[in-house]
């Protein structure tokens, strides 16, 4: 980029400007364009951004974590902090929210699991007719893009259009559930797998989900939401032969000020839940590593807590 | 916290003693039992400090993610940046390893997937001899430390020793492998669970997983490492039920400068893997998600490229 400095400074006389001009590549696809050694393409997008032509917009899939805001990455913050647009659902915490950049428009779409969802099409236009208008739309998830985010589809429908799409992986909910409570996700005694469903039920109220595999000893199943489903669940699971006494967790706003993990069993779980009056979101941990939660001196669920909070 | 500022104002007239101590307080054991109400805990720690009497050592398991420095969390950055020793191995990368405190102790542990390894138990025999001297030792884990880390082992062998843990999660390696190489682990259409196996054989040198598990349509199975053991992996998978040409994708080194992914079917991978050259680390994505990688006019796989690379 050095070679292009001289040209800058003649047609941009005022540092500021200049100042302006070198933000916006950095933060857009130009710069992307350098590193990938396409120069022609970097060069063009210095141009427009030098003539003040309309930038090419662009949407960033974040991975917002699991909900307390040490556990966003730092590819999260910086693109937070650079966005026109951010579109986030319930997931996504206020105290995150908190560190979007003051001046991005924010738009609400929806709750996971009701029926006052955006939907899935209408999220993906939004999102388009925003980049095509040259706005950088941060799409901000819960957890991880791609683990039951819908990240994939989003993905799919701007590449389509040839919208320019920054995947940025986050902290997935099983991983920050399983630290915040203490609860391994695998472990060489118990739990040489881990498998991730979700506990959505489709339209028609099934729960589609491949009993004999959930079903096996030495692995651990990490349910994502799916409260409501809980009784059908450890039901099925005794079902095709998981004992009664398989134990289990369910953590409510994991890694959260607020969190809450009750542990039990197959067999009185979906009692458990309902008298400590259990809501969601919540993620529940199936498996013999609930056996081997750290409980000691000190309490890992207060891990996370940010000097902010003190 | 405000309570006590008055007698250590006077017993430490210094600023900078008194920004020691509240340093060392809001880094450690007593800042956390303050925040879980533990008042007479918090305080014995903050006098303790004060008298300068030798403070608790801790240890904290902490997820580096997947290998990209702006894939580490807050969290991690910041502990990354008080701990007074890191034991670590070949998984975090040297980029990671420069964001740590310049005069922290540096303590390598070995290759995975080698015999050059330090054996596990004196692994955590050194972070029981560290922490019970009083440090604070930094387990600096590549992806997630619960999700084959041996995280869970590390913790419990702690707690059995009453050394305070904290626990911090990462962007586990299929999270950031699929964002970087576009592949989603979940979709609509084709993969409503995702499961992660470890593909490392046991001393006996058999691969133990749950074939007919694995071998299901309607998921994503994730492999952690196992590149020596791919012929048999597709193998199986075959055997158990999936076609020739199901989809799969080798990534190397995800996340980092030098990815590279290669995709192909169950197959003919092992072959494509030869002949490309692939050495591990790899993390191998199998399903047919990887029909619906996004290689549009913008790769994700750059998409982590940071300004400081410019």
């Amino acid at each position: 980029m050095q070679a292009q400095r001289g040209w800058i400074k003649e047609a941009l006389p005022e540092v500021d400007e200049r100042r302006r001009v070198w933000e916006a590549f950095l933060d857009g696809v130009g710069y992307e364009a350098a590193l990938a050694g396409e120069h022609e393409r970097a060069r063009e997008s210095l141009q427009a951004l030098v003539e003040g032509r309309e930038r090419q917009g662009e949407v960033w899939l974040v991975g917002a974590g699991p909900g307390h805001p040490d556990l966003l990455t730092l590819a999260a913050l910086r693109l937070m902090q650079n966005a026109d647009s951010v579109l986030y659902d319930s997931l996504v915490s206020d105290r995150i929210l908190d560190r979007v950049r003051r001046d991005a428009e924010r738009i609400y779409v929806g709750k996971k699991a009701s029926h006052h969802t955006l939907p899935q099409r209408d999220i993906e236009a939004e999102l388009l007719r925003r980049a095509q208008r040259g706005e950088r739309v941060l799409r901000l998830k819960g957890g991880d893009p791609f683990i039951f985010g819908r990240g994939g589809e989003e993905m799919e429908a701007l590449l389509a259009h040839n919208i320019p799409v920054r995947v940025i992986p986050g902290v997935t909910a099983a991983s920050g559930c399983g630290a915040a409570a203490g609860i391994p996700l695998t472990h060489r005694d118990c739990a040489q797998s881990c498998v991730f469903v979700t506990g959505h039920a489709r339209a028609d109220g099934v729960l589609n989900l491949h009993w004999p595999s959930l079903a096996q000893p030495g692995q651990t199943v990490v349910v994502y939401m799916g409260l409501g489903q809980i009784g059908v669940l450890c039901q099925q699971l005794i079902a095709h032969g998981l004992p009664d006494s398989w134990p289990m967790a369910v953590v409510y706003r994991g890694t959260c000020a607020d969190q809450h993990v009750v542990t039990g069993t197959l067999g009185d779980m979906p009692q458990r839940v309902q008298k400590e009056g259990l809501s969601s979101p919540v993620l529940m941990i199936i498996g013999e590593v609930v056996h081997h939660r750290g409980v000691g001196a000190f309490p890992a669920f207060n891990a996370f807590a940010s000097k902010e909070e003190a």
